[in-house]
């Protein structure tokens, strides 16, 4: 199994990284903090290698020691963006006594996240998709939501919350929806505030998992 | 208003076009269908020029006399296939009596769609976002087939069909979760085949969309 600090891209690397003897952990989340700052405040087209580098009060030299490139970077922050997410959401959701309360609390949380990182998720949603080590960046991402959201969805048919249907494309649908409802919500703002998107969207949600009367009845 | 023909990549044009005084429509459609071809063979990464002229009987120099290179024959080929579902949609749809038989018909036309062109479709909904002279190419092509089933959800909402709800918020994630299932479909196609694709998704928008009992019932 491939540990998530070793998701790299397999493409797109300019310049072959010098392999460091003892990397250190505080540097590249410098780096890291800096390239996710600069992406919320220009966008990921914008982002240059020298400009992350001056934010981290570091040496472009430095940068290469740890990253190939910006693509490279791109990847290790969707991967630490995932697992803050769920580690989030894990945490949240964890006093939660029924399932729809879980979905509501892993809701905030996925939202609290779309939020903060705003111009980094447009840009990851539209077109943030790298080949990496681990296939394509965005389905492993993806992948990472499914395999939390799928024993919620399975203990809810089982305990009668949740109406029977297939489990995987249950969560596929509730995942595509609420991603694309994300991003399209940050494009209208102007338009939807996030109350209206999570009451939309719980809305929704109700009526999706809800066992029909007829069948509670039976 | 901007014509469908006239739709262009702002970027990654390696090569500027010579203006042709008397541009032939039929050349122009034998590289697309070309184009459309090698995609569905061959995937759209390891597409290349020469081989869309050669499979067209058309040398390269002809083929920039109509493209500014493989980006702009995609954005072409997205518009021509977004048309071409929307026309194949309101032709099944036109004889439909109520907003479910629509979007029942309606869902048949766009899963023809994704089943025909698999790779393209797959490349388009991971990668494909191009900026255009219309903005992203991605959120052009949504925004057409949200214009097309607003209508749809508004006369269903007027006539008690659907349950009143944010009808934007309802199109975007009916769009959304119907586009993300497709293409999880053709990526698992040893798991799922169309009819548990179409009933899953039917099931799950009678779901969301019909009124609630206790609603129906004041």
């Amino acid at each position: 199994m491939t540990q998530t600090n070793e998701i790299r891209p397999t493409q797109a690397a300019r310049r072959s990284r010098k392999q460091l003897r003892s990397p250190k952990p505080e540097v590249r989340e410098r780096l890291l903090d800096a390239g996710d700052e600069l992406i919320r405040e220009q966008g990921f087209p914008e982002l240059r290698v020298d400009a992350i580098a001056a934010r981290a009060g570091l040496s472009v030299g430095t940068f290469y020691l740890y990253f190939e490139g910006k693509d490279d970077l791109f990847t290790s922050l969707v991967v630490r963006h995932t697992e803050r997410i769920r580690a989030h959401r894990r945490e949240a959701t964890a006093k939660a006594s029924s399932v729809l309360e879980q979905l509501t609390l892993g809701l905030h949380a996925y939202l609290d996240f779309v939020e903060e990182n705003d111009r980094g998720f447009l840009y990851f949603r539209s077109a943030g998709s790298v080949q990496t080590n681990v296939g394509d960046l965005k389905a492993w991402a993806f992948a990472q939501h499914a395999n939390d959201l799928r024993p919620l969805f399975e203990a809810g048919m089982a305990n009668g919350e949740i109406r029977k249907q297939d489990l995987d494309l249950l969560v596929q649908a509730t995942l595509g929806a609420m991603q694309h409802l994300a991003g399209y919500w940050l494009e209208n703002r102007e338009r939807f505030n996030r109350a209206q998107i999570t009451a939309f969207f719980l809305n929704l949600s109700v009526s999706q998992l809800a066992p029909r009367p007829e069948e509670s009845a039976s």
